[in-house]
């Protein structure tokens, strides 16, 4: 890139999809990219940052690079909510200082939705959004529409407003495009409107977004008065990163989205769960350090050990996957949890049962003594059914407790049954000594 | 509900948004159903239809309750991906029957979809969407806008093509408004258009969508002629079920959304896991049996079996979880595989050597004996690394002979870490028994 191919460049790269120029920007080096501050406005620059994953750190360091004028220049053509992402990167000076330099409406927008929690709709939100008040008619709506249009997020549905701008319908642009141009909004719109309060949680707001196909969705206060829309784009990263939650703590990992992380970095993530993990572990082995003498004295029983807390450790996470993306779709809730329990129950008494006489017919067709096939299959299905009640019951109450149940993590209710199954089995047999 | 209330019941519901209809419908019992289907035209009907979990078994029983005409009147109502949802679900003469009762026109695109292959974009498009001519203006394009409206899908993207109904470019509809009214459709279209193949896997369509943020994207056949548009609610259901797919395979279990099974079906859905891995664990016991001789020497050795198998399971599923989703979110693709090998090659010494020297100086500090800490040490450190480069290997290989990586579940690669880590400690063990 030089200084003679600006023409030549802005031709090409304008003609690209955001996305695409955003992926060239994340590919080239740093200088490269300070010529491209150079070649492109401060606005073009806007829609590059627009489509880049912005909760990332490595913003920190591409604003770093900018002027700080043509960065804050940038920042006021984006939209609220990515400007709250980018800023959200950067430590309070640098933050204070970009606002100052933004154009002062936006500032104000911004300072304001910085200040909502983390994951909630207030968080998620933007500003640009089109409203009418609820008195106007058809052809007025569409003037300010067209007039917004280049500003606003969506113009896809209007939000109607009260002379207090407190929400009181909506209207899609399709209901506007065949209405009769001199309709009164009040009697076109749909005044029965799904909203969300500031401080909703991102969840509940995905959730709506799945049930009700919307495309956007407005955020109010506790007065009912509009403050912002959250649209399907963002949704889908929030889906996105709950599944990802709900996955790493399954597999008990910290954060799944690093994939480029170099070693050191990935084993930091993984170290602290492993660790815990061990020292668990540790107190599997001094429980097990009490039956030390029964397992000197048959030494076979030692064989079946990683078989029993292996199956045990299956079924209790089966229980816990299906519990935890029960509650978190919704489709678990208060009413329908003592009946998920007993649900458990009985799943744990059918698999529990199925898999203890297997075991028993395998063991006793391959060890030829009934005894032991007797102790490994009751311990078997004990175990199971414990597993499983426990899988499903430590979630719920997480729950309960108001604290997320993905916390309960798999490898953790893992090393727990593990526990448990070892004491169920190496208890029967240390009561059944005599017989073996 | 009785006839004479059938004003009352048609104004407050109709009033509802159809996600609550939906709901209404779902609750209510068969006698209350079929009453509705007295009160409501086939048309309002299938707005509740658009609004339900179509790929469920329950919609087969709820078409059942109507009358045939009616229900065909209904479903030439809905829009043809949905058609094609609830079709999928009846056996093939109920779905032939519907097909000859159906609106002529529907049932020949219907029919043209029911013949894509599940998770292509082919099953998932609609082909209710509004196409231009290149050469049209502005103005006849707002006409035909407005005319469609009511039967599309969206009409937020308007798609131009050819005279041979070849897609050449796309237009949204806030471009439309804000243009000059005589303007040429082809002069201020977007011609770098994004689009999919009939053929093209549903994860790839649902990528398209996160990196662009589109809101509907076109589908077209081998020669560019479009086909039908595939809408970001129904991309959002397909993210929702990629994600909880990986979440169960993870888990070890078959169907996770079926919360409301009783125990048998749950135990139905578990068992084929449980006893495959039950079997797989009999393995492990197997070549535990090798060293028994071992165990009776020193039966302190068994105590720790669980110790290292679970750390080398934990280990493995972090791995693997990391690799899965990598795969899963396009992160990881040809080039970066070996690179991510290398990488848990490294994550897998750091952590491994990090638990390996805890483990040595907790043992000996706890057993007083360094030969022991020493031994258990060892273990943890090759089974850590071993283990983590199962975890990601594994699922690598498994992509690249074209197999989804996710049947590498984790209970799966657990078990199979079980047996490689017991029986790198027990040989450890075994080599040093003098010692011991």
């Amino acid at each position: 890139l030089t200084e003679e191919k600006i023409d030549e460049f802005r031709e090409n790269f304008l003609a690209l999809h955001a996305y695409d120029q955003a992926r060239f920007y994340m590919k080239v080096g740093p200088d490269i990219r300070r010529t491209m501050y150079h070649f492109l406005s401060p606005e073009e620059m806007a829609e590059i940052f627009e489509a880049l994953e912005l909760d990332d750190e490595e913003v920190q360091g591409f604003i770093k690079e900018m002027d700080p004028t043509y960065a804050a220049n940038m920042l006021s053509y984006m939209y609220t909510d990515d400007v709250v992402d980018v800023l959200n990167e950067l430590d309070k000076a640098d933050r204070d200082q970009f606002l100052k330099l933004m154009d002062e409406e936006t500032a104000e927008e911004v300072t304001e939705l910085l200040g909502y929690e983390k994951h909630t709709a207030g968080s998620l939100m933007t500003t640009e959004y089109v409203s009418v008040q609820e008195n106007s008619t058809v052809r007025s709506a569409m003037n300010v529409l067209r007039r917004e249009a280049p500003d606003a997020e969506t113009i896809y549905y209007i939000f109607v407003v009260d002379e207090n701008h407190r929400l009181t319908g909506v209207l899609s642009l399709r209901d506007l495009i065949v209405a009769d141009e001199d309709a009164l909004i009040r009697d076109i719109m749909n005044n029965r409107v799904v909203y969300a309060k500031v401080t909703d949680d991102q969840e509940k707001i995905a959730q709506i977004f799945k049930d009700y196909n919307f495309l956007a969705f407005p955020v109010v206060d506790d007065n009912l008065v509009l403050q912002g829309i959250i649209t399907v784009d963002d949704i889908i990263d929030v889906i996105d990163e709950e599944a990802s939650d709900d996955y790493s703590k399954l597999a008990g990992i910290s954060d799944i989205d690093d994939i480029d992380a170099g070693p050191f970095k990935a084993a930091r993530q993984r170290l602290p769960w492993l660790v815990m993990l061990l020292f668990l572990g540790m107190l599997t082995a001094t429980l097990m350090g009490q039956f030390e003498s029964t397992l000197e004295k048959v030494a076979l029983l030692a064989v079946f050990i990683p078989l029993i807390s292996g199956t045990s450790g299956n079924s209790g996470t089966q229980a816990l996957a299906v519990v935890v993306r029960g509650i978190a779709t919704g489709e678990i809730d208060e009413k329908s949890k003592l009946k998920m329990i007993f649900r458990e129950m009985g799943t744990g008494l059918i698999t529990g049962l199925a898999c203890g006489l297997i075991v028993v017919l395998v063991v006793f067709l391959w060890k030829h003594s009934m005894m032991i096939g007797l102790l490994v299959g009751t311990a078997i299905f004990c175990s199971i059914f414990v597993a499983t009640l426990a899988g499903s019951f430590i979630p719920l109450l997480i729950h309960k407790l108001g604290i997320d149940p993905a916390v309960a993590s798999g490898p953790f209710i893992t090393t727990l049954n593990d526990i448990t199954s070892i004491l169920i089995y190496l208890g029967l047999a240390t009561l059944l000594l005599g017989q073996l």
